[in-house]
């Protein structure tokens, strides 16, 4: 018999004679089973040793427990030198700067941090830098392995005892729910292990689901995966901040006379005050004027799912759901459709989502002249932010809106260098603050439209100026040598470096 | 700066300055298309090379226009000793036998295989055994590598210009569909080059999608992937022949005295004449008893879909559909969900949808005395079937239930040797003939239950020699030495080899 045409011939072996004893129908789930009975006894089952990378979603926000749970259950196992690769960090992971302090965890790859443990890392904590990645890099880095996840913790609201894991629960009502899983997922398909860490063990098959049982190896119940309200809130409501308003009506009137604003656009919005009540004026223009949008991409509010459900938004493609409404029509509505982090933003550059949109609305703690954007560092050099799908947006959508109010408290937004350039300039098209509107000069067409349209611009000098001339000129911080941080752009390169912050001169 | 901690530090570099010209975004859909004008170009693009393998799907059945183009193509390209790694392939594939004898197709891996190619493949045609697995074997071949797919050439009923693709059409009313594309859903995630052909380019997102945008690198729009009449027929019909429904009748009674006919059960039935009128009979029952299913898995048929819409299965989950009826609900029933090769049947025996089957009602050609069932060669020895999920779902099953006439014209189907063993009798529980039902004494459980209910029950010898009595004992096949097929079990190990068949004695 000639077998050299059979590739992997030697993974092919004679089967020999069957019996009970060797059918696999013997393992059955009843028999051999992923549930676990502790988040201890999954870290031993899959191995964890020292030196090696975990990741975590950030799906759960600020009501997260499972980072702390985890990290707590492998100190006390002794693992130690880890890779923490999470897609996001917030201030309800604090315990972590002991973990840190101990050796437990040594490196972190993440899209922002906050609160204490942005402190303690902006303050010297770490030997490492920081790795800070866009959403569309983290999902090109594991994707193309240069991040291998070894194990992967991922919180899930449900999950079957099959390991079929979804951010919505069809069998409770008034479950916690985060929504969509959508950075997760990327996790998922490319960890060597997967651990569901779940509060509800639901019915098999927990289809439509999030995480499909192939990508999962084991599976524990705890008691509570979360704070319910930390994960999310009922409704996002809308502002009434006259500052957010004012930036919104104008923002809405940009998008309008932009040439973007025609039937079948594509958009993604923030969720912050102004993008929310950018929504609701664009979606008076919608009506007033009979326009639809094909389909809204990215983090989704409460908002887009409404505009949906009232036939004005054909698709939503959901990586991240913002309030319980948006995580309900997840649920609920066949053309709310749950994408991954490949799909969003990731390494296709063909064919990631963002690069099909017409407008992002996007926030900014600082806008420099240059038309840089911070969204990771505030005034102060302190890390308090996200790098989130910034870049990855900005860069794709063919028109990328940067609004913020021109000062805050006495704070400039517009000046003459951000502390760390996040998204560039060249991807920046126009700024939209309370006090007037900048277009990039690379943008003269955009210019050109707008000002047709009666819509007064202002150069970003000006506006900068004009910011000075409330607030003053900010004194410059003092750094130290030491990186405590890297930003990387959307195609994973070195954008920007941060630096300790240097408090020594107490005068400050 | 200690970056010693930072895995794949070689990979990120420094951005340096960003200009237009430096910026991804310059890389828009417009720009960096994936669309292509021919299957020429995408074979050129793709490129493949002598002794590479290729894949397609068998979900446009025997309508399929996409391996014979494809072929062709790359015949006149002049591309040599390929391995053709499809999912199935059936009678309208004959002119691959040309593409075998030039010696451009020299390997083939498949569930099965159907007339001229079937016959000539019989007779010797190619110098390797061609390998024929399960669907579950081939999902977990890929996934693990065995199967290495150099280009994936997949047809699709839809595709958007980012390259999500779908199995239906929602955009235009009775264009052709196939319903779920779930092993084709497989050789997209692992394949190294993933080329869509589809005669459908639809507005993106054209979600929720059967393939992802970011699993495909080339597309390219043909005038007709397949014959609508060869892909799908409207409407499977009710069988009128009385020897199915009499088997039909006994199977429902088998499986309503069997123990797992109790509310929220599960289970997977064919698509032959004797499994959709079980399927009704089963129907009626539910109704009257007030039981409804939990899941229904696999080849999904219009029935099924009925019964989902009528309330009586909560979820389907559909690997392949059988019928228009069976797209057209997957297209619009948010329950109906379209799983994967793996998801079905994997590599993850403890997570595969079939380990958690209640029943499957399963089809033969023949069943030997040791239960043992083949359902790849005919009673002449040649090849004219397909493994399909017969072994994956006998296995994974609580209970299989092979169906089957004790004769068909003068061909015995309880022999006592099958031709070919593709399940083993380890994973049959029950034969159902139109003469009598027969339990492997491997569960006398099961027998117990069934006589308690008054159901005849017979051996499986007496079965075999009632056959007999009707048909006389078949004479011996004659084969040469000369392997030309290996059958393999759903763990990828050989269970049984084809000869070559020996027609030097005609007289016979």
């Amino acid at each position: 018999m000639d077998v050299t045409k059979i590739k992997n011939i030697d993974k092919i072996t004679y089967r020999g004679e069957f019996d009970e004893n060797t059918s696999p129908r013997k393992n059955l789930p009843e028999k051999a089973s992923k549930m676990l009975p502790s988040i201890r006894e999954a870290i031993i089952k899959s191995g964890l040793k020292d030196g090696m990378t975990i990741s975590f979603h950030h799906h759960f926000r600020n009501g997260d427990y499972i980072v702390n749970m985890v990290l707590d259950e492998i100190a006390k196992l002794g693992i130690k030198d880890l890779t923490v690769a999470a897609s996001s960090l917030t201030s309800c992971h604090a315990p972590m700067i002991e973990h840190i302090k101990n050796g437990v965890v040594t490196h972190i790859e993440t899209s922002g941090m906050r609160g204490d443990l942005a402190e303690a890392v902006s303050r010297g904590l770490m030997d490492t830098p920081v790795v800070f990645r866009s959403h569309g890099g983290r999902a090109d880095a594991i994707a193309s392995g240069d991040i291998h996840i070894d194990v992967a913790f991922l919180g899930a609201p449900t999950c079957d005892i099959m390991g079929n894991a979804n951010g919505y629960n069809r069998y409770e009502e008034n479950a916690t729910m985060c929504g969509s899983l959508g950075y997760a997922k990327v996790d998922a398909e490319y960890a060597d292990c997967v651990v569901i860490i779940t509060d509800h063990i639901v019915p098999y098959p927990n289809t439509p689901c999030g995480i499909p049982a192939v990508d999962v190896r084991y599976i524990v119940e705890v008691e509570n995966i979360g704070d319910p309200n930390g994960i999310m809130s009922g409704a996002t409501r809308y502002t009434k901040n006259p500052k957010e308003l004012m930036i919104a009506k104008q923002t809405a009137e940009v998008i309008e006379h932009s040439g973007y604003f025609k039937d079948g656009f594509s958009m993604q919005m923030g969720s912050g005050g102004a993008s929310l009540a950018t929504a609701r004026f664009l979606r008076e223009k919608m009506e007033e004027q009979g326009i639809h949008c094909d389909f809204a991409l990215g983090g989704i509010t409460g908002q887009i799912a409404e505009m949906h459900e009232a036939g004005l938004i054909d698709k939503i493609l959901d990586v991240q759901s913002f309030d319980l409404r948006a995580a309900e029509s997840l649920k609920n509505n066949r053309f709310h459709a749950q994408i991954d982090g490949c799909f969003y933003a990731g390494y296709d550059f063909v064919g990631a989502a963002v690069n099909a949109l017409d407008f992002v609305i996007l926030s900014a703690l600082e806008i420099d002249t240059d038309f840089n954007v911070n969204v990771l560092t505030g005034s102060d050099g302190v890390i308090r932010g996200a790098i989130g799908g910034h870049p990855d947006t900005a860069d794709g959508a063919k028109m990328s809106v940067v609004v913020g109010p021109l000062t805050r408290g006495r704070i400039p937004t517009i000046v003459d260098h951000v502390q760390t350039v996040i998204t560039p300039g060249v991807d920046v098209d126009v700024v939209v603050t309370d006090q007037g509107v900048a277009v990039n000069p690379r943008r003269p067409d955009l210019a050109e439209k707008l000002q047709e349209a009666g819509i007064l611009l202002y150069s970003i000098e000006e506006l900068k100026e004009r910011a000075e001339k409330i607030v003053g000129k900010p004194d410059p911080i003092k750094y130290k040598d030491k990186v405590v941080g890297l930003a990387l752009y959307r195609d994973n390169s070195i954008i920007d470096v941060i630096h300790e912050i240097d408090e020594s001169d107490m005068s400050r």
